[in-house]
């Protein structure tokens, strides 16, 4: 009826509409036979329908962000559409022409058949059409795509992996579904036959592997093939697509909604691959939920779709994703899958909040729930969005390890973006997943200060490695010398071995936020043969200096002696140690043989005394860092740079400086991380440069662990209470004081 | 006759004057006696007249920027007169506590003083006379500064040296002048005769070497000293600081602006100590235009003073100065020099592209000539800035070699900072210039591309040497192969001796901006004996590719056999070369003993045959670049990164690649520079990761230099006429095809 109501308001208001029919007829007595458009039909259908058309072809009349974007988007079609059209025979891999071509290909039909719709302008449909109908002639002839890479995935024909295929499937069909009503039989049949349907076979029987994998690759297959099923009247393709080839339900969609992301929206492999994971399945369930609303696809297993839309966001930082495991570190919540995302996540819930993330893209979609988010924007209704201190459980339960964020947001005038501890007791995440069990990172005044290396990868650089995954993001990024957690006798967690790692993860002991900030603690004990790890890590609000400080406690016990090795890698140049350095001035050695450690230069190192050791940089924020660390005399400190064993320049040169201790069956590596000051050359003023802590000490009593620290000449007591059950108030005395703590955490400002 | 009319106005308009002198009165009869306000007073006569005050008044009951602006300090300020008053006794040199204190202490005076005269209430007169008072008491109890460096420079008594005491005096002059009328005579005698007096006394007759220094420590001397001639009445002062303390007119303010800038208003230093020159110059010109207007002080010397603020303006790209010699690089047209000198330009020229810079500065100064430049931009009279390509002659005489900039706007959409090219066949600038005789940089889209060090120096930082110059400022920041120019037998020019450095400077033998871009010449025999340096730099617009590439041409001449480095310092990541690497990769060793090359770790080595050489680096900006050098199987090429030699980490490990040849009496580097493609993760496309050039050669047709080369399959010749006296046009013949060349450059098409 919906229908109906679309086409019976067409034919009042749209002259345009008209003039198209009237195009159409002449292009009748010119060439081919043309059908009308089909009063009757259900097309478009999928992530934009008829209705949403007719709102957005009214919208685009007045001003706003639709009309801008919509503005935008034609002018970017009407110079295209004055191009030729190209569709080469494939012939590159990622990043060389004909693969990128194939890409803005699929780009191209998707945005011009939207203008078709928008404006019925028969030079667009022509355009689209014409596209089609050469791919429609080139698929038939194609083999298997000659940079094929057989042994790690499938590949495509105009693709070197059937995941680009996917893709193309993904927009293609959609640009299909806006014009599909306006093409002669003979050009449908000639698209469908020759093109779509062999597509889509080729991308479901044609490879059951990555079909019916429950993994993202399966994810944009399922999703392509589905909605071609809803297209070409093919519902047996959408069951198959939903619940694996042979209908079992053990792959397709559901199973990956199931067992792909955890209760809370957390997907396994991190936020780089959550944003580029969500795409297929926001399209996918979009296009369900317009076909099949009873199958209630966005509630499905309590809203996790939705749930991992804004999981995504959580997992930000000033714009930019966390980059754990294999992540491409530019990459940030204004990346068109997200965008996309937040305009359903908006459409589905109205949170406002969402429009503040959807004003920080900046980008408006075509599509009748980007109209929604437009008209909310246009109206003010935007409200801040909250970023919130939350432990993501990890694995298809939620308890397979967790990727932990803390945030404080002190002193948001000078601070907007606040600070942020990334914790990560979460399970390996497949095959980009690295190897650096209870690792962390901390953000500051919008940077990244205790840094991850993320992905060794300069994506789509032929030069570098063909775009793909370098060499070293095996030798070193991957490796847990290139992460901030514990490596033990130079080797890396599970060996690096794939299997081991993806069948054990941490146990998270607790996390807890609460009025002084957050803690938490894991352990795990499957990383190495009989060695135990049990991190806790704390981001503690202290308001009297308005600033927070972070609090790492790293116990490693180990039945053999062994060296236990914990690295910082920071952003920014090193200013100032109270260490006595042993400086390697004239000539640099690499610090190990391999496992990470090849690509290490030793710039200098460090055994300091009994006492606090300190480590102050200065990040390119302007602002200083200081890592205290409490040691007795037992710590080397080995000053590194990355580097070595980098023949072809393909490593970042950052440093870091690791804390060793060797021979030992136990160790608590104690630290404190401290931001301070502000360093202006262009205002020629320098504030703080050095810590103001004079004192860090730990010690046990019973459940608790109590750090004392005396920074800016106020005495501090953080306590946090490890029992395996938390019961009531804990009561307990400190220098003779008695206090009590409610939870896990508490801070104390000590008279002195 | 001024200072009647604003009196009257000001008993007509000012209740908030009448409180005050009411609040005066109460403070009479509570304490010591106050003066009424002095109707016929002269105060304030510095920057800011009395005149100027009634406007000013006036404009803050308006909104707008300059109401902005006055609302901004005012509230800044009355949350500072709410803190102590707090004059320490001095104790820390740059960056310590005390030294920062002064400094604060003479910005609070300043703008608390001003914010009296806005206001005219009690509470920011209080504070002045308060912290001067306690100036006045402490002073006279004052050694010389505990931390002083006696050999480099005079001492001062609050700072350790005299040039901070002379910034204090140019400061807190004009706070007393504007409060002067407000106090008692007894707080009068006590500020004059305890503290302002004898301060001047200090930094004139007290060290006449500084005072009469044609220097810019001399310049602030003489303005402090000057305007509290005009101040505290002592027209002595004023004449000895024009004309230097024995009045001969060696030294002092005028000999200053005769000597210390160029004709065209290039200051020898380069741009860094230009624009903190600059202040100064400002200051006591404007004073010494408001009460001797018949000096004419802007118009000295062909208005030098003027064109010396425009030339600070022109020496910077995309917001920052180039960073030549001593330069801290984050400073930019933004510092506070330079928005009192735009100020005041504006003021004395009106030119309203001076607008585009002020809202770049978005800082508007609370004086007459602020209220001015924040009233014609809220009125939209800004118009947009002219950068241009100009060869600032150095030198008092503009003829002791010059400073070129070449800039290109071609794509100004996608490029808006456009490309520029500096070339630095500069004289040495004093202690703080570099051993960098023709020496280059590039940028592009809005960033350093070939770049170069600036100072070695962490300002302020107290762990970093004392926030001074660092040792390795010395050691290599200064050496010529820290810049990207020749280095014969791996010596500095002049061999590092700034005598002789000093002494000698290059003849540039042309420059000229035409339609086809920019194109310079230049050389220096003197940089090392019996070497002649000669460096030919042209710009070149390739409008059909929408791109500027810069073209290199070095020579050099040794009469003995000597080994010629030409380092190439580029900021990014290298992505490809066309080279056989050797790299070094499990051990690194310094380049070299000494000169700078003990500081550049050697990563990597090649030896290309004859051909092109190619080396291809990506920069953060996320565009690649290639310098392709044409080698004849002579040059090797070594990679090199800095922090050989460096135990405190004092260093950026920046990269650079080193062109070497050995035993040679001449040689020609060649080479191109060629922006190109995008690297855009965030998008997932990367454009053009290659070079585009497939050839390139030159040859020489009697003064014509031909340079041929072939890039994105377009052939092109770019002529240079090198004649020493260009006569008429220049008939040549290139491919058995006749062409024609006016001027010095011409780029011609190749049909092929």
């Amino acid at each position: 009826m919906n229908i109906m109501k679309f086409n019976r308001k067409l034919l009042v208001l749209s002259h345009k509409a008209l003039i198209a029919i009237g195009v159409m007829l002449m292009v009748t007595v010119c060439g081919e036979p043309a059908s009308k458009v089909d009063t009757t039909s259900k097309h478009p259908m999928l992530v934009t329908t008829a209705n949403d058309l007719v709102e957005m072809r009214q919208a685009i009349k007045s001003k706003g962000l639709f009309q801008q974007a919509y503005l935008a988007t034609k002018s970017d079609v009407d110079a295209l559409i004055q191009q030729p059209i190209v569709v080469p025979v494939p012939k590159d891999g990622g990043g060389g022409y004909t693969h990128e071509r194939h890409k803005k290909n699929y780009q191209f039909m998707y945005n011009a058949s939207l203008m078709f719709q928008m404006t019925q302008e028969e030079k667009y449909l022509q355009y689209v059409k014409d596209m089609l109908l050469q791919y429609a002639e080139l698929y038939p002839t194609l083999p298997l795509h000659p940079k094929r890479k057989m042994k790690s995935q499938n590949p495509g024909k105009f693709f070197w992996q059937s995941l680009n295929e996917a893709m193309w499937l993904v927009y293609t069909i959609q640009a299909y579904d806006l014009i599909v009503d306006a093409l002669s039989v003979q050009d449908k049949t000639t698209i469908e036959n020759k093109l779509l349907k062999p597509v889509a076979l080729f991308l479901s029987e044609g490879q059951p592997s990555t079909f019916n994998k429950v993994h993202n690759h399966g994810t944009w297959a399922t999703a392509g093939v589905g909605m071609a099923g809803y297209v070409l009247d093919e519902p047996e393709w959408v069951e198959k697509a939903l619940y694996d080839l042979d209908k079992s339900g053990k792959g397709g969609f559901l199973a990956q909604l199931d067992e792909l992301f955890s209760p809370q929206g957390y997907y396994n492999e991190g936020p780089y691959y959550q944003r580029f994971a969500l795409l297929p399945f926001i399209t996918f369930a979009k296009a369900i939920e317009n076909n099949e609303p009873q199958r209630k696809i966005f509630q499905h297993r309590d809203s996790v779709l939705l749930k991992a839309i804004d999981t995504t966001i959580q997992l930000s930082y000033n714009k930019l994703f966390f980059p754990i495991n294999d992540a491409i570190k530019s990459k940030g919540i204004d990346t068109i899958e997200l965008v996309q995302g937040v305009t359903v996540l908006y459409s589905q819930t109205q949170d406002t909040g969402l429009l503040d993330i959807a004003q920080v893209q900046d980008q408006i979609v075509l599509s009748g729930d980007g109209l929604r988010v437009a008209q909310a924007i246009d109206n003010n209704l935007s409200t801040p969005y909250q970023f919130k201190s939350v432990a993501f459980g990890d694995g298809a339960d939620g308890q397979q390890g967790a990727l932990v964020v803390m945030r404080s947001e002190l002193n948001p005038e000078q601070n907007p973006h606040g600070s942020a501890l990334l914790f990560k007791p979460a399970s390996q995440g497949l095959g980009h997943g690295h190897f650096d069990k209870l690792t962390w990172q901390f953000y500051d005044h919008g940077s990244e200060i205790v840094s991850d290396y993320g992905a060794a990868r300069f994506l789509n650089v032929e030069a570098k490695y063909g775009g793909r995954y370098l060499p070293e993001n095996e030798t070193y990024a991957k490796h847990t010398v290139a992460h901030n957690t514990v490596v033990v006798n130079e080797s890396s967690h599970f060996d690096k071995n794939l299997d081991v790692a993806n069948a054990n993860y941490p146990k998270v002991n607790f996390f807890e936020h609460n009025q002084f900030g957050s803690v938490s603690s894991a352990q795990i004990g499957t990383a190495y043969p009989e060695v135990l790890l049990e991190r806790t890590l704390a981001l503690v609000d202290l308001p009297k200096l308005n600033k927070s400080i972070a609090i790492d406690l790293f116990a490693v016990e180990s039945s053999p002696p062994a060296q236990f090795d914990l690295p910082l890698h920071y952003h920014g140049q090193l200013i100032e140690t109270n260490l006595t350095l042993d400086a390697n001035t004239q000539t640099l050695s690499a610090l190990g043989q391999n496992n990470g450690y090849q690509h290490l230069w030793l710039k200098a190192s460090a055994t300091p005394e009994k006492g606090l050791a300190k480590v102050t940089w200065l990040h390119d924020n302007g602002k200083f860092y200081t890592q205290t660390s409490s040691v007795a005399g037992q710590e080397a400190f080995l000053f590194t740079q990355i580097g070595a064993n980098d023949p072809n320049f393909n490593l970042r040169n950052e440093q870091s400086f690791i804390r060793r201790v060797t021979d030992k069956t136990s160790h608590q590596f104690v630290s404190l991380l401290e931001p301070h000051g502000e360093y202006n050359p262009s205002k020629e003023y320098t504030l703080q440069a050095t810590s103001q802590l004079s004192e860090l000490s730990v010690e046990q009593q019973g459940v608790l662990t109590l750090v004392s620290f005396t920074l800016a000449d106020q005495s501090y007591l953080v306590v946090v209470n490890k029992a395996t059950n938390l019961q009531g108030t804990q009561e307990f005395k400190y220098q003779n004081q008695p206090y009590s703590l409610k939870g896990r955490l508490t801070l104390v400002e000590l008279d002195k």
